[in-house]
C-alpha cells in the first residue's frame, strides 16, 4: 500500500476518451497489489489554454501583463474542466472519486499573478478523502494567495503542483505521465539509437531540464530535490501499470555512475558580441547591468582581454530576446565609448553533456571537445559545471554533433554492460 | 450617485464583441449623471454552458443528477470565463475593474448541487471594491456551500444572483439586460399590438413569470420581493442609457391599476384524466401522491364527482413528464382498482390574464370566458388566484386566443388612456 501522485499533462486529458483512458488507468493504479491511495493531477485539454488565451488577446494586447489577476481567473478555469470529467469518468466506472480546485485544497501561492510560487499546501483536506477511499483530483498549475485571488503558476505548472502535493501529504511517489515513456538519453527523433534511463539523479536530471529536455519542467525538478520527493517519468500511453519508465533518484553511489548520462541541446540561444570595450573596473557590471534591467537572462559569458586595455564580451542569450539585447547595448554606446562594435548570431545552438560520473572521471571535456572537432564543428563557448560541459555551436552541427557524442560515449549501451 | 447592481444574460455577452459593448455601456452608466457604483453580474458566454453539458454528457449520463458536485465544478467555469473578459475589456478602456467568482464574493449557498438556494452573502469584499472606484464583476449562478463545495443555482440562475447581492449591497436597483427591452402586454411574436409596460407590481411579474412569460426567471422575482428590490428589465442592445425598460414596482395603488394588466401562455403543458375511480377518501392522495414519489409537478386539478360513487380525476403536467405520468398512473390499477380508465391529451396550452386590478373588478373572469367562446374556443379547465384567471385550451387556439384577449381588455392602450 502505497501514497502515490500522478500527473497528467495535456496531451493525455486531450479529449473525452482519453480522459476515460486515464480513468481506467488510475483505477488500475488504485487496485495495483493491496491497493494504493491516489492523487491525481491535472492540466488543462490540450489546446483549451490557448482558446482561453485567444480569447483574452482577442480583447487586449498581452493580458498576461496588463490584466495578470483576471488572467489567471480565466486560464484556470482549463484545469477546473478536466477535473470536473476525469471525477465523473472515475465515477462513471465504480470509482468514487472528488475534484479539488488549487483554492479548495487549498494550495497557498505568494500574488505573482501568472508566475506564482507554491508558499503552502495544507494536507489536510487531501489525507481526509484519501481516507475516505476516493482519489483525489486535484487541478494543476493554480493556487490561491492570501487575498484569495487565484493565481497560476506558469506554463507547466502542474508538474510543480504534481510534486509539491506529494512532499505535502508524503508520498511514496510522485508519477509524472507524460507523451514520452521516460528520460533518454538524448532526444529520439535526434539520435534513433538514444535509449530509455532507468534511473537518473536529481542533479542530472536538474542539469537536463535546464539544458533544453523537455521531459519535466525545471521548477517540478528543483522542488522534488528540495523536498526528496521520488520522481518518476511514464508514458500515459502505455497499457497497464507494468511499466518503470524513469526514476530521478537521490543516492550518489558515483562508483555505479558512467560517465555521462545524457546529452542536451537546446536550439533557443542566440550569442552577442560587444568588442573594443575599455577595460575599466566596472565596464561589464554596466553591460551586464543593462541587459538583466531590460529583463533578459544571460546563460553563458565570456571575457578576453585584449590589448591596448581593451575588451570583449561574448554572451547568451534567448533567442526571442536577441532584437533587444541588440537594441539595449546600442544605447550604451553614450555610457562605455561611441567606439564599441556590436555585433551576434542567432543561428546557434547549445549541446551539453550530463553525468554526475565526472565529478570523478577526467578526461570527460577533452573527449567531447576532440569528437566535435573530428565531426570539423567549430566550438564558440564552452561553459562547465561539476556535472556538466555545455558548448555553443552553429546550429547547423546540432544533430551531427549529438550523434557523434552519443557514439563516443557510448549511451546506446546500458551503462552496467559499458566497457 | 446611486448603486445599481447590472445582470448581463448569455447572448449579450455571446462574443468578444458583445462584451466589449456590455463593457462600454456599464462605463456608460458608471459616469452618468453625478456617477454610479456599479456592481454586474454575468452569465456564461452563449453556448458554452452547453458545450461544457455536452462534455459531461459524453462521458456519463445525467451527469446533472449522477455527478452533482462535479456538474457544479464543470458548469461554473463558464461564468468564470466571462467575468475575466469583461473584466479585461473594462480595463482596456481605462475602467478599473475586479472580477469575483461565487466563492470569492462569498455567495453561500446550501449544499444541493445544480439547484442550490441561497443563504447569505457578504458583503463586506464588494463594498471595499465600489469604494475603491472599481467595477466589480461577478459571476452570475454560482456559490459555495459550507464545506467550500462549488454550487451552482439551476438555469437562469444569474437573475437570482443579480437581485440576491443586490439586497445584500442595498443596491437602489438590479438592472436585468436582456435580449427584449421591458415586459410586454404578451409575447410581441403573437401580438403585433404587444405594448412594452413601463411598471408592473411585483404580484403581477410574479404570475407573468410563474404562466410563461420567460422575461425573468421565478425565483429571482420572489427574491426582489422578498428584500423589496427595486428590479428593472432592460434591453442589452439598445444604445445610451436613457431607456427605461420596465421597473417591478411594490406601490399598491390599486385604482390605478388596470383591470388586466398582462397575458401569459405555456405550451408546455399536457392534461392527464383518470376516471371511473371508486370516490373512498383517500383515493385523490394516493393518485397525486403517486405523481409526487415520480418527482413529476402537477399544475392545475380538477376533480368531477360522478355518478355510483365514481369519480374523475384531471390534472395538468409539464409536457415532458407526461409519458411518466401515464405509466405511473397504470402501475396504480393494482392499488386503486383494474377499472379505472386513463386518457390524457398533451396538445393543450395554458392561457391567463393577469392583474392586480382584478381584486377590485369583478366581471373579468367572465369577460375572458365569453370572449372565448365567441371565438369558438372550448375551456378544458380553469384555475384563479386573486390576481390571475388561467384556462386550459387547445393549444392549436393560443394564437387566437391570446390575441382576441388582448383586444377586449385594451391592453395596446396605455392604462391611463383607456376607457
Amino acid at each position: 500500500m502505497a501514497t502515490l501522485v500522478q500527473k497528467y499533462g495535456g496531451t493525455s486529458v486531450g479529449s473525452v476518451e482519453r480522459i476515460e483512458n486515464v480513468a481506467r488507468k488510475v483505477i488500475e493504479w488504485k487496485n495495483k497489489g493491496d491497493g494504493n491511495d491516489i492523487v491525481v493531477v491535472v492540466s488543462a485539454m490540450s489546446g483549451e489554454t490557448n482558446r482561453l488565451i485567444g480569447l483574452a488577446e482577442s480583447i487586449i494586447e498581452n493580458p498576461e501583463r496588463k490584466s495578470s489577476r483576471e488572467y489567471d481567473v480565466l486560464v484556470s478555469t482549463g484545469e477546473q474542466v478536466t477535473v470536473a470529467l476525469l471525477c465523473m469518468a472515475l465515477q462513471k466506472l465504480g470509482q468514487e472519486a472528488i475534484s479539488y480546485t488549487g483554492w479548495q485544497v487549498p494550495l497557498r501561492t505568494d500574488g505573482s499573478n501568472s508566475k506564482a510560487r507554491i508558499e503552502s499546501i495544507d494536507p489536510e483536506n487531501l489525507s481526509r478523502e484519501l481516507k475516505a477511499g476516493k482519489v483525489v483530483v486535484v487541478a494543476g498549475f493554480q493556487g490561491v494567495d492570501d487575498d484569495n485571488n487565484i493565481t497560476t503558476l506558469g506554463r507547466g505548472g502542474s508538474d510543480t503542483t504534481g510534486v509539491a502535493l506529494a512532499a505535502a501529504i508524503g508520498a511514496d511517489e510522485c508519477q509524472i505521465f507524460t507523451d514520452v515513456d521516460g528520460v533518454y538519453t538524448t532526444d529520439p527523433r535526434v539520435v534513433k539509437k538514444a535509449r530509455r534511463l532507468n534511473t537518473i539523479t536529481f542533479e542530472e536530471m536538474l542539469e537536463m531540464a535546464s539544458l533544453g529536455s523537455k521531459v519535466l519542467q525545471i521548477r517540478s525538478v528543483e522542488f522534488a530535490g528540495k523536498y526528496n520527493v521520488p520522481l518518476r517519468v511514464l508514458s500515459s500511453f502505455d497499457e497497464g501499470t507494468d511499466n518503470h519508465g524513469t526514476l530521478i533518484t537521490y543516492e550518489d553511489d558515483e562508483m555505479e555512475k558512467p560517465k555521462v548520462t545524457g546529452i542536451a541541446f537546446t536550439r533557443d540561444e542566440a550569442e552577442v558580441k560587444v568588442s573594443n570595450v575599455k577595460d575599466t573596473p566596472g565596464v561589464a557590471a554596466t553591460i551586464l547591468g543593462a541587459i538583466a534591467d531590460a529583463n533578459i537572462d544571460v546563460d553563458m559569458i565570456v571575457q578576453n582581454i585584449g590589448t591596448d586595455d581593451r575588451t570583449d564580451f561574448t554572451f547568451t542569450v534567448k533567442r526571442n530576446d536577441y532584437d533587444e539585447a541588440v537594441t539595449v547595448l546600442n544605447k550604451l554606446r553614450e555610457t562605455i565609448g561611441d567606439d564599441i562594435s556590436i555585433s551576434g548570431d542567432s543561428s546557434i545552438a547549445k549541446l551539453s553533456i550530463v553525468g554526475v560520473g565526472m565529478k570523478s572521471h577526467v578526461g570527460v571535456a577533452s573527449a567531447m571537445f576532440s569528437t566535435l572537432a573530428k565531426e570539423g564543428i567549430n566550438i564558440r563557448m564552452i561553459s562547465t559545471s561539476e556535472i556538466k560541459v555545455s558548448v555553443v555551436i552553429d546550429e547547423k552541427y546540432l544533430e551531427l554533433g549529438t550523434r557523434a557524442l552519443h557514439d563516443v560515449f557510448e549511451l546506446e549501451t546500458p551503462r552496467e554492460m559499458r566497457a
